[in-house]
């Protein structure tokens, strides 16, 4: 199984992207994308922070938009402070490493996962979140939540290495497409609904296509399933 | 059960006693301890990056040396990255936790556990190490395992923060002196090494106090076992 890719969303601080990259290290992960950074990439300031981790900075890969930093993804779990978004579930870390180890290879590819981690100050804002597959919740002092980010960082890939010494424990059967092919879908449904002139309301439109995404995201539908959505369109399109 | 106390020797840089004082209390921990940080104590700079963690930072006590931090202390676990001392036994972070959480309560006091992380560049000296009960190693990637000095308080935190949800597995009947009735009883051990001119080789002295130190720290002996101690030394004298 492919160990998991770290992606950092609009990071700020190029010391924190180096600080991710050692911690990532020290866990064996080695898989990093960014998305958006701030103050661009590369970075010397992260070079400066990463210690001798700079065989992972040397090969991360950065992106303008997360659909793209998703694109050749299967699963994506999102982490957050605050597990407030109604509709997507949330996960303890712990469970969630072991629902990513769960996971099956499909005959043709391997089921990759990808963990989303959010800028420094706000976290992922709504849209961000609405392409999660579940949200992973860090179960730390209550009445003192906030982890610094290359401080998440490290729990995950501390729960990921830990689980590796663990026998897996079920396997859900479960093959995924790849995001792109569920973007394709989403942007085709978005495409049918405008020219359906179902976006009565322009300022309502955003928060209804994040809601579309999170929904169809949840069913982690396989290429077939898609397909068969989108037979369900042009179906509907001949009413 | 008193939580461990965190215990910071010769750190250098105020902002990673900042960082550990903010990844202490995600972990639930507030008790913290330095022992002659570089740079002084307070130091602003710990402030700026202990987040709103300043509540540990306040209640922060300072000393000159590791016996006066650990004059109150029963058990000292010593982390460190190279666990090459022979003579103290060494435990992954998940064994060492269930181990302290093991040791029951004396009738007269809690038994106090400590936890000690050396500066930054170097690590703990061997002076250090001859401290500790035992040695605490965090099981990362072997390629690649030095933990910034944060990071590591925050594992040695998580895991004590993800015990507390699990049962204590045994109780060790254990009920070791403080560590000042140790140093009592060193300090007039190395007197009367002094007097019976033991020491032949001035410039082996100091390895073969640290040998001794370890040695009886091992033991964790009990006030009444150092007190029969005394008695041998005072029996041995009149021979």
């Amino acid at each position: 199984m492919p160990p998991p890719i770290i992606i950092l969303h609009q990071t700020q601080l190029g010391q924190n992207i180096g600080m991710c990259a050692r911690a990532m290290l020290n866990c064996g992960l080695d898989q990093l994308r960014l998305v958006a950074p701030r103050d661009g990439w590369p970075n010397p300031a992260a070079i400066a922070t990463a210690a001798d981790a700079d065989v992972v900075l040397a090969q991360t890969q950065c992106f303008a938009t997360l659909a793209e930093a998703i694109a050749d993804c299967h699963h994506l779990y999102a982490t957050t402070a605050r597990p407030r978004h109604q509709a997507i579930p949330v996960l303890p870390v712990a469970e969630a490493v072991q629902q990513i180890r769960a996971q099956p290879n499909s005959t043709s590819s391997d089921q990759q996962s990808a963990i989303l981690f959010g800028p420094e100050a706000s976290g992922l804002d709504n849209n961000a979140l609405s392409h999660a597959n579940a949200l992973i919740h860090f179960p730390t002092n209550p009445n003192f939540s906030s982890l610094n980010l290359a401080q998440a960082v490290l729990l995950f890939g501390w729960e990921w290495r830990r689980a590796q010494a663990q026998p897996i424990a079920h396997s859900v059967p479960l093959t995924a497409a790849p995001k792109k092919e569920l973007h394709n879908f989403l942007n085709r449904l978005e495409n049918e609904l405008e020219q359906a002139e179902f976006f009565l309301t322009p300022e309502l439109r955003p928060e209804t296509l994040r809601k579309l995404r999170s929904l169809f995201t949840r069913t982690q539908a396989s290429e077939q399933e898609l397909n068969l959505l989108h037979g369900v369109i042009t179906a509907l399109k001949k009413t």
